[in-house]
């Protein structure tokens, strides 16, 4: 696989670079953007994989996370791939919708037509990009996972189902329970089709219920996030968890919103965890 | 005056917030943004004042800079204004560059028609901000300025020419000699007009040659800014403030180029040696 690098920033000592290539998985050319600390230079490095949610590219994390200072304090490299495929041949929602389509694909493997040749974020995350990451990069296989919204929904769900690949996982604002929710209900009935019981297998709170291994799991929720309500259910992971014994800290945070602004706040305590299991 | 609140977001233990308010210098609707920090809920904190580059709003530093964190740490209040005037009335450059008309108003009060209308940022920045945001806000009357690129030249010649009212300047990028570079001449002369002897009154190169008050100046330039050899000339600074023995620390920093990635990189050093001045 070749990668083409489109743009090169030096910051904190290390460097933010984007790429574009051909997956295999999704059938279209992709970009995405990786941090690389200072310690890179000497020996591989471990990478926390970023999962960004509906209407984002690689660059919303990247220019405003305000991550890249503890990232190259703690020598971790940071991975944000883009959160659909894209591309003038790739089917997007008939009436432009944000939810669905470009820049919502859930990271899922779609099973209805014609969603299912590109709308294969899973297969994705979970295997082609670690693969040409770790070819092409001076990381080490030691991963973690983390995002925000719908990315919190894909960051969990992808740790639980791969436990062996990740170190621990982490969200801020994730929708829980996408099979309760209209993002959800709206996004599963769209790319799996109408047999909800296929749906439980991209929901974060049904995998908890049965997860076989538990990996360390912190989720950040902000107490005044307008989509709290109607769509993210962080009560329902919670309950799962403590039903399930899973090891999940879930904070609520007074007063904050679902903004980067709140991830900007929280980003460095996120990727002190990671470290902490990843070092 | 009359201020609207059009969004607000918790951050770091403060807010960060943005109005909208008829400008009487600009003769239009202007958008600022403001940083609280969480001291000011206490008593009032001083400001920094953060002037942007060609083509940005209030929102690139924002949401770009990483600098929140810091100035939530020190106790600084944040304001950035946006870059030129705006609206429907207000003249662009014809051709709709970048470089002349919205979005690049040079932060100086222009002389020549259509622009003495509108642009008159200098005006904005010097005294209807700062009594805007000392009439409505937690702050003190302490006070620093900074800027990238165009913004660095805005902090450069104003704090120079109002060395009361500022305890500091700094800058990143800045253009530091206008009236020898294509960005500052295009300007300044549809600006100002063709007597460049009037230009000079803009020139932060030109003011430090013979500043009667002297404040602290911190600089930083990246040593890899495509805009560096052709724009910038922070050489032409430091001959200045060495003959006039103006207390400039000029930084090249080796590698980092003129986007937000450098920026975040020194904002704190930037944010401290603000605060040093000023608390």
């Amino acid at each position: 696989m070749s990668l083409e690098n489109i743009s090169t920033n030096k910051t904190f000592g290390g460097w933010h670079k984007q790429y574009t290539h051909t997956s295999k998985s999704l059938s279209c050319d992709m970009r995405f953007a990786i941090f690389l600390p200072p310690q890179s230079v000497e020996q591989p490095v471990p990478v926390v994989y970023w999962l960004s949610g509906l209407t984002c590219t690689d660059e919303n994390f990247m220019q405003k996370a305000g991550a890249f200072r503890i990232a190259a304090e703690l020598g971790v490299a940071i991975v944000a791939p883009d959160t659909s495929p894209r591309g003038e041949h790739v089917p997007d929602d008939p009436e432009g919708a944000y939810d669905f389509g470009l820049g919502a694909g859930f990271y899922l493997n779609a099973t209805q037509a014609p969603w299912n040749v590109n709308y294969r974020m899973y297969d994705y995350v979970v295997s082609e990009l670690p693969e040409l990451i770790e070819a092409h990069f001076p990381v080490s296989n030691k991963r973690s996972i983390a995002g925000h919204s719908m990315g919190g929904h894909g960051a969990l769900t992808i740790a639980m189902k791969n436990p062996d690949s990740y170190s621990s996982v982490s969200a801020f604002s994730p929708i829980c329970n996408p099979v309760n929710c209209p993002w959800g209900q709206k996004a599963f009935q769209g790319y799996l089709g109408n047999d909800r019981e296929l749906w439980k297998d991209y929901d974060a709170t049904e995998l908890m219920k049965k997860s076989p291994v538990h990996i360390p799991a912190l989720v950040d929720q902000g107490g005044d996030d307008n989509f709290l309500a109607g769509q993210l259910h962080p009560e329902a992971l919670e309950a799962a968890a403590n039903k399930a014994g899973y090891p999940l800290t879930l904070r609520m945070q007074d007063g904050y919103d679902h903004s980067y602004y709140f991830i900007a706040t929280f980003i460095e305590e996120h990727l002190k965890f990671h470290a902490s299991y990843l070092l």
